[in-house]
């Protein structure tokens, strides 16, 4: 008998369909006298159809208003779930953001959750019912109501999953867990057993989408083992846990990519104090997001060059505003580049074996992939390569590694 | 400057067009100086279509749950409003029942208001701002969300404005106002300017169906002057209030009538103590509405003809019980009619003037029409007459009555 907290996104409870197939999984597992809390998230397509009203109404939608607007689509999802529950026999009681006390500050559209009053829950968990709350909501001190913005549902679980100790918190998503890397790139991709929180969150954050990194972080920050499952078939998922449990685990974790890279070289600014703000503070006064920043001396010993990488769609911007820039600071010439792409790394067995990123320049070398530029941290190596390299890239470092086979 | 709650129904905020003309007329409110608390209710066709899920999901879908996954039609309207108010210039805020504590008892779907805290209102109010609040729901003293059941809408606008003792309670809607008789029937119909509570209420129950029953009620109780308006054209509506303050009015306030009655009359009943107990208990059992009910001694002294009236769609059913009861009785017989209607007479003025049911009896004698029952109150006279003879006998008891002149 477990104490579990499941999470069951939009497109698991899409249709009144899908919602009884929820009830009946949920329902297996009250029959084998696990108490569970499942949060839900609004039915896919519900949260557009809310904001295309909210935009027909004003161009500009006041924030605290937009979310008491948005909030009633989990509320719909958590009563119909829990009618659901009843049907197949299973006691089972609903509650919004508010009515558990899901107290949060007060950014709205993007708050984020401060406690939780669990007493409601763990009261109907010990009279034997099932719990169903709103995932993405929640309520400021003042009682206004609040949401927690994109993947927020996810955070809900992990928030509920924390503040009752629960033995697991489940993700049920639309992929049966995390792979090693993209399969639509390498079909050999596999799934992953165990990750750690800090594998997760590198690979979150370079490009793997199957969770929000907020919640990755929220799980860490309290210690909340985290499975990634699919809602349609049988099968265990992905853990994502503390680093000790995996200590058997492979070199390398995955491979992550991103797409949508751009590069900006700015070439033979002066090599003095302050270079890096000159040319960053205009980019993030512009409210363009930097990812990668490398800066090289140069052969001179006089001049330095400077590269970052921008989201693609911001690359004209910016391409503008380093000209200027560097106009100003005297140096030589500006590179841009549009057409990049990011590959990384990850895994915490980099931490103590040498040798990983030889092999991974090596096998980059072999197929005559040219790196355009390297950046590293402790447990990733993340290269930025032509576009048209990237899917024999992800491949050619998924053989390199042995990453098909089981760890 | 004056404090009003006004309530805007279904149809009034059917669409984001519609809500933007509500918007604009709280604006000029608000702009004139007077505080203003809206409460709107569901757009309509929303509430139907929540109802419509939880169908499918369930046959029977728990109270409960049912006033969760219904509560949010409200909550969607607030949102849209206090947009559509910002838009135009008005600060506003939006609130669901839990959110200012219509505390109801824990009867789901069909809960009476308690208390108001009021507090939250008040401060808005004199911060300048437009409060919004959603009708048709408040929360029980556990926290449970429940709706009030049909017209509840309008009994929130009734609360709040005896919470808050406002100087008025709008109940903006689709016709314009309280009107003598149906104007589909007698196009000479006059909107009454002015009308008791007293009034309102026989009208209400008999057949009119501007208010809620529960709403004239809980105003007359709490002395709320209640106004019933057009959403769509301008003019000062009907005034609901005290009798008082109406002393100039007409003899007759109104014409109410009902077309779907049936009657059932059991002849011959030996006359003795418990007959009318003997056949309304079974009737009450079978969950069958009673309306009118009428029992006289018949000409021999020794047996008596007892008569009821129940809405139509039970009239089989009725007629079924009653045969059985009638039976074990040793009544002569039992004759039913299910194309009858009540056509009522209503006015405070009956009090004191004599007369009235001998105009009635007679404008409806000239013109051949048949009184198969008659019943009484101190404000109302009702007859049930043939079906075919409906229109016939409003429009001369209308003229008989000269309702169609300003009072």
């Amino acid at each position: 008998m477990a104490l579990i907290v499941q999470k069951y996104g939009g497109t698991s409870v899409g249709s009144v369909e899908r919602i009884d197939a929820v009830a009946k999984k949920v329902a297996k597992f009250h029959q084998n006298g696990d108490q569970v809390v499942v949060v839900v998230s609004a039915m896919s397509g519900e949260t557009n159809r809310l904001l295309d009203l909210a935009r027909q109404v004003s161009d500009q939608p006041i924030p605290r208003e937009l979310d008491v607007l948005l909030a009633t689509g989990e509320q719909v999802t958590i009563a119909l779930l829990s009618m659901a529950l009843h049907k197949h026999g299973v006691e089972a009681r609903s509650y919004t953001g508010s009515q558990v006390h899901i107290l949060t500050d007060d950014a709205f559209n993007k708050a984020r959750i401060q406690e939780i009053d669990d007493a409601r829950i763990r009261r109907d968990l010990s009279e034997g019912r099932v719990v169903v709350v709103a995932g993405f909501q929640g309520t400021d001190k003042d009682g206004n109501i609040t949401t927690l913005g994109r993947g927020g549902s996810d955070t809900t679980a992990v928030a509920l999953a924390a503040a009752l100790k629960s033995d697991e918190c489940q993700i049920y998503t639309d992929v049966d867990g995390v792979y090693t890397t993209d399969p639509r790139v390498e079909s050999k991709a596999r799934r992953i057993d165990r990750i750690s929180y800090e594998e997760m969150l590198e690979m979150a954050s370079l490009g793997a989408k199957v969770l929000q990194i907020r919640s990755v972080e929220f799980a860490s920050k309290y210690s909340v083992p985290l499975r990634v499952l699919s809602s349609f078939e049988d099968g265990s998922g992905t853990l994502i846990c503390a680093e000790d449990e995996t200590m058997e685990q492979a070199l390398i974790a995955g491979i992550a990519f991103n797409r949508d890279e751009a590069k900006l070289t700015v070439v033979g600014v002066p090599d003095q104090p302050g270079v890096a703000h000159s040319i960053l503070g205009p980019i993030g006064k512009a409210n363009i997001e930097v990812d990668m920043i490398i800066q090289n001396t140069g052969a001179d010993g006089k001049t330095t060059d400077f590269t970052c990488t921008v989201h693609r769609n911001d690359y004209k911007q910016a391409l503008a505003i380093v000209q200027k820039v560097a106009e100003g600071m005297g140096a030589r010439s500006v590179i841009g580049d549009d057409k990049i792409v990011k590959v990384s790394l990850v895994g915490v067995g980099m931490r103590s074996h040498a040798g990983i990123a030889s092999t991974m320049f090596e096998a980059l070398a072999k197929e005559g992939i040219n790196i355009r530029m390297i950046s590293t941290s402790e447990i990733k190596i993340s290269v930025a390569i032509d576009e048209k390299y990237l899917e024999l890239a992800v491949r050619s470092l998924h053989s390199a590694f042995g990453l098909e086979q089981q760890a």
